[in-house]
């Protein structure tokens, strides 16, 4: 099997590694962040803004382009790069973790998750084939297998009867493929136990896979069994395919899994939390809403390059915000993901450098000003 | 005094012409349009896609940023081109509008306005002395009189009484300035009365104003009647000053009045228009929710270049309208502000050539597709 990924320099002080994947639609560096596009945009971004930040590579939701407009819609239509005007590469995921998010609005068999539209109530069973079709249909680069995302405070048994499902929904969706040029991840499960994080890689691994993925974290097991477990999976996938966290997180988050040997992570924190108003600077987090700003004259983060910082005080983007304008959502959110992707930046050239001792000057998640 | 306004040329067969009006932060190309900038953003427009569409002027509303963030606190913050991060030319409307719509909240005697904010009920005076002051600390190369503007179904009685303080308002404005390189244009009103329209503009011809507007149409008197008082008080006004269309309009109004010989416009169309999914082309409206879009993979109007129409597909832009994502607004917008400044670059085009029979054929008001 071909391998679409190289590993170009490992760090000397971890596990963190310099990466190329080369996928139908380019190349993307490693360690890399993927903006999320749920309903075939990145909320508030136009794409040549995504461009301008130095956005790679985006990821799409199978579950909500399903719903609507519907991947045949997006594939008549030229595929989802053509719909959402973005020629570099995209990632999409199963479907999985939305579905199993509805709750009580959805079932689990074996042959896959029936669930009723967060839209209008429709019912609809989503299956590995079907998530595969649907993938090919958006022709992203890269595919993800259908999957179970499991609580975090589920018993062993059910995560054990979970992940075995997984696996062998996985065997379904490599059986079901298609196309070729879509890469596909596989998703590794297996909850809090590392037992069955380990027979879930092994079995995973024994199939042929682009890359893989460890799913399952992020998802209210706190901070410390996230780095445990994360560092304890990413120990056990080969070190020659990509290795992708997904969900993941918070900037502190994405350094330490860095650090561990993860090469891909996406999350909806720097663009839910720019329309929230808390926006990331080097200095640390500022929520835009406080008072104190009301007369700052100041930019954002003097140390930031970013559009919103070049142009603008931080009394007018907590006007916006107080006001309600929709450019609150544009400058906040061009300017998390500029600060997303720079860190991403500063991780790559601490790995190239060598420069070991900056691991852990990179970025503190302390309240700043 | 001197004189900011020169015009260019003259179109044999109507009234219209073209003009260059100099400001302190630059000059002006007439007829033009201004985008309205309501709370120190037009909405989910930054300025740099304001700039790229070839936007030469915003407008600003004294009332919004009076109430909010204040306009001490923009004075203090460099005035509002810094806050807002445009450099070209402002123009400030004088508040009066804003608070004649707020009816019940709102009291008038001679000394000014009394009203109450429309954020948190707080009591406020607006007087011609503070309408200017505030224009003031805002900075806007165009400041506006302070004027009354009469619902469209008022008495002569109340007319005349109404016009006759706007123009001792104007006075006060006027005998209020203290900075030098701030523009004043005096408001004309007069309802739906041609003598008192015509009373109007002498007593403010009389005083030393850089410009002239027309207030108090398009509230609602129909299309006739606001063709025909616009176009009997423009024809009143000198004809060496620039001459402004306060509020108006759609396309088809705008070409009219610029036929009648005016010279400025500004209003909400084309913004408001766009959030809500109403979009203009060379082939007319379109109201992009329509269902026999969803699978149209043609741009929107293959006879315009801005972003949104050299990017996307029509099933794009509804798409998004559908899922409520704030790129539709930002797509939208950037879209009928682009075929809005296009608009008058044909206008100046058919003025600058003498193709005077294209005038007719510039834009009509049908629904397209």
């Amino acid at each position: 099997m071909e391998n679409h990924f190289t590993v170009l320099q490992t760090d000397p002080a971890s596990r963190a590694r310099l990466g190329c994947l080369v996928t139908a639609h380019g190349e993307i560096e490693t360690p890399c962040f993927m903006p999320v596009g749920t309903q075939g945009t990145v909320k508030a971004m136009l794409p040549r803004d995504l461009l301008e930040i130095g956005c790679q590579i985006l990821l799409g939701n199978t579950y909500h382009l399903y719903l609507r407009p519907g991947h045949e819609a997006i594939r008549d239509l030229g595929g989802l790069h053509r719909f959402m005007a973005w020629d570099r590469p995209i990632l999409t995921d199963s479907g999985g973790y939305q579905v199993f998010s509805l709750g009580a609005m959805r079932k689990i068999t074996e042959e896959g998750a029936q669930f009723q539209s967060h839209l209008d109530g429709s019912s609809h069973l989503l299956t590995p084939e079907k998530a595969v079709a649907i993938q090919e249909a958006l022709g992203s680069d890269i595919a993800m297998t259908f999957d179970e995302c499991i609580p975090a405070d589920a018993s062993r048994e059910y995560v054990r009867t979970s992940t075995a499902r997984t696996i062998r929904w996985a065997e379904r969706c490599i059986a079901a493929r298609t196309r070729s040029g879509q890469l596909m991840f596989g998703i590794v499960q297996g909850g809090l136990f590392e037992d069955l994080r380990r027979s879930c890689v092994d079995a995973l691994v024994a199939l042929s896979f682009e890359g893989f993925a460890v799913g399952g974290l992020g998802v209210g097991e706190g901070e410390e069994q996230l780095r445990e477990i994360g560092s304890f999976t990413v120990d056990l996938l080969p070190t020659d395919r990509p290795r992708y966290l997904m969900g993941v997180g918070r900037p502190q988050d994405i350094i330490h899994a860095v650090r561990a040997g993860f090469d891909m992570f996406d999350c909806v924190i720097p663009t839910r939390n720019a329309r929230n108003g808390t926006l990331y600077t080097w200095q640390g987090k500022v929520n835009i809403k406080r008072a104190e700003f009301a007369n700052d004259a100041r930019s954002l983060d003097e140390n930031c390059g970013c559009y919103t910082c070049r142009n603008f005080s931080r009394a007018y983007l907590r006007h916006l915000y107080m006001a309600g304008e929709i450019l609150s959502a544009q400058l906040n959110s061009l300017h998390n993901l500029y600060f997303y992707h720079r860190l991403m930046d500063k991780c790559r050239e601490t790995i190239r450098g060598g420069r070991t001792e900056l691991w852990t000057r990179l970025w503190e998640p302390r309240e700043a000003l």
